[in-house]
């Protein structure tokens, strides 16, 4: 790792442009070559943020730089994923033209809100795949009561409940039965996981209302947005969600497609079955 | 049928208005009373298009209405559907307050598009559920090139693929495994039926793109803009599909949702298993 | 209750049978006119057991008879269940032929199975309807090595996994997207729920086969025998299912039938959709 | 295919077996150096019958064989199948010692029956994946129904209807949402297609029942056991289908897995997705 962002620093170096690595990274990897900034700094005096890693270490930066509107890159050292599709192998041949200019840039809208208890916000995050609302520990259904705007849509009895992002909506919603929501959609998914009623159909829902989601049920249920979870939620606690006023930039080499990151990461027409 | 029919006319004559019967209408029930106009002098004339019957009469009225902007109510003698929501039996609480200007307004998208031929058109048509691409009469898959804008998206093998509006999204388009779509997203849904390859999961697209579906294998493949259909497409016809420039505008009797017709319909929080 | 449970004890005393009343139930209702026995007194000495209460209700007893062959009829005060489908307002006349001779006899199998830690057995228990093995209560994916026979199956990342009995079929499995299995199938269904590989669709196994569940990530992870469970399995942990040596025996109305029963609780041809 | 099938047979003479050539084979290839049978009569004088092809050339010779209860061998030129796994490459090493005794047997089931048009049988036909009922050219549903043994089951509005066997679960059944069969499973999974009632889920049934399927509306109907169809059905017409009096005995290298087959077709741990 130490080695391939050392590479890549040189090169960013030799395009004439200044580099600065972010904290935890410059611990990890010890070098101490370059400024060292935290995510907000970076924000605030970055141009571009290049990120190595894979899907998951993207979205957690994203979130971070997202009120700074600094666009990202991508450089995936492992198997490409649905937004890092630049091979750790070939970077330079990507990246030089579009430090020249030459690329393609995608949109992406974030997930926001937080946890209400008694009137009070006791949880706040950003999300740029989901919020997940799940039973606790103990097994057995949870019951949430859903608000869309100013309008009742239902009360789910469910393992749970996924408000995804176009993002989201190739990741853990995908596997819950969700169809995939195209970035350019502004919309979110709601996904009911194992409903209880068989109709409870995912529904697409556009991203300009508020959704609140009721805990009902007596049963303890916890949220995550992205990874970051609050446990313990009790009865009349409301999870309630938005679109975030910020958007992150991706970019990616000319060419690039969305459609063609799906058939990759979906292994479509690979002739999966069939006798 | 002839009965209610009647009534209604009486009740909107009460209310002051000219009322005007649509030709078929008038053919099937012997009403003579009134003056009998054609679908589309029904658009140029009228302020609002009262329907009897369920939501495929309706829809079908609407897509002939569309392009005169003339807003429909839907009473039905049956069981109230996604769209036709004023029961006949009542139909006099309900109209009256709308014919006064206390009404929802609802918009709803339509497809548009045709069959191209060797860069000829040899079809033309709008439809307000969906466009269904499926094999003729011989069993077995059939084999679509799906481009969207410039994009190539997918080869699909499967039994057929459904482009479906947000009102389409409760109706074929359900069953075969896709999302519902409020009706506030400008988009699509496109639901594989029975593909071949399980990732080949419903995708929700932006309506602004065009959509190039291309019969590619050499099996005999028929299409349909709601009911309209055409058969006997070969190898090389594409189906254009793209937004039509005509919007549609339902009326509703104030208090109406969205959600409510959606628990009432999908039969929501009955409980419908479970041991 | 007390007076339902009255009326029943005295309509059997009418039929010149000995009635016994199980010890909680005893307890709750304060009937005390009736000797006392524990479920395995009751298995031992008695030739039917009259259930009173829900499918839940009626598969806990079923659990605790099993060992013993004694018969079982479930009398229902609310909506009929799979199994209880006696109703409460007219259980004399649902009874009083049974009692002569004349009655359906269906036989559903059970699961049977346990943890092993390390080589040796920490849980034991018996399931009517499933083996659920899922998260602890850390949100995200666990991961589980199947193993059948001696044959392995699939390294699963999931939610969970479901073994449902066909008695199970239409309960959580259902919902987490799994077949019907009708009671005379010698065979078990694993229904993975939210699997990450889309491909990781519902299997049906025989009966015969033991089936080898095993902790593979560092997660936490639960497993419950209907809802008897154990939390806190670690990596390594094994649970072991096989079909149980006893089968319960469910006596019901002549006229009963199967099918009927999946009509009524799945609403079946009821028209739940479609515009 | 020529080359292939001359050193299959001299590779079976040297292992002092004799050899005969089915018709068609013989006649599309040129080979005149074997005796010629067809497939009834390669039924009633050989031992082993060795299959160069795919899945579908297998179950189509299958089929033929099956009265006779010949044992067969798959030869795979291309991508292997379900059945057909012995790639043509390393032919002799697998077939050695098969041909000395050392193989794995594997049983198969299969479907039998035809259409009963008032009373009298008007085709018959025997399937190893499955008996599929649907739409004719026409779009729209269809509308079935469907008894077992002598009980009533359910009226299934749909586009179709499959009863597969475990051979055919893995077949269009999974395309159109059914589980996986073991082929140790005595039993046929009925599988709607698109089916206009959400709660209309695969159902498993035994294979000792006979099912009968009946055409209840207007709508024209075809039927195809495996790719033997009729058209044309009518309002009142019945499919019979029940479990074949023969069996089919594949014949695979020792070490042969079915759960390995499975997760080689299905790409099973292959990490399909996710971001």
């Amino acid at each position: 790792m130490r080695e391939l962002l050392e590479d890549i620093a040189h090169f960013l170096e030799r395009q004439q442009l200044e580099v600065s690595l972010e904290t935890e990274t410059a611990l990890n990897t010890g070098i101490t070559d370059y400024p060292v900034l935290t995510p907000d700094e970076l924000g605030r005096h970055c141009d571009l943020a290049i990120v190595v890693g894979g899907d998951g270490t993207m979205l957690g930066i994203a979130r971070q730089l997202a009120p700074h509107n600094v666009p990202l890159v991508g450089i995936n050292q492992g198997r490409l994923g649905f937004i890092t599709d630049v091979p750790a192998g070939t970077f330079a041949e990507s990246l030089a033209p579009m430090i020249a200019g030459d690329y393609e840039v995608e949109h992406r809208s974030m997930l926001e809100g937080g946890v209400w208890r008694a009137g009070i916000s006791i949880f706040h995050a950003v999300a740029m795949n989901d919020v997940v609302v799940s039973r606790g520990s103990v097994a057995g259904m949870v019951e949430l009561k859903i608000v869309v705007g100013p309008e009742f849509v239902a009360n789910l009895r469910a393992d749970g409940l996924i408000v995804a992002s176009p993002t989201g909506s190739t990741a853990y919603s995908l596997s819950a039965g969700g169809p995939i929501l195209h970035p350019g959609i502004a919309g979110w998914v709601l996904v009911p996981i194992a409903p209880h009623t068989l109709s409870n159909r995912p529904i697409v829902l556009p991203d300009g209302a508020e959704i609140d989601i009721e805990v009902v049920g007596d049963r303890e249920v916890s949220v995550n947005f992205d990874m970051q979870s609050l446990a313990s939620l009790a009865q009349g606690d409301v999870i309630r969600v938005r679109r975030s006023a910020h958007q992150v930039r991706f970019l990616h080499p000319r060419g690039w497609s969305y459609y063609a990151t799906l058939r990759r990461k979906l292994h479509w027409n690979e002739g999966a079955m069939g006798a």
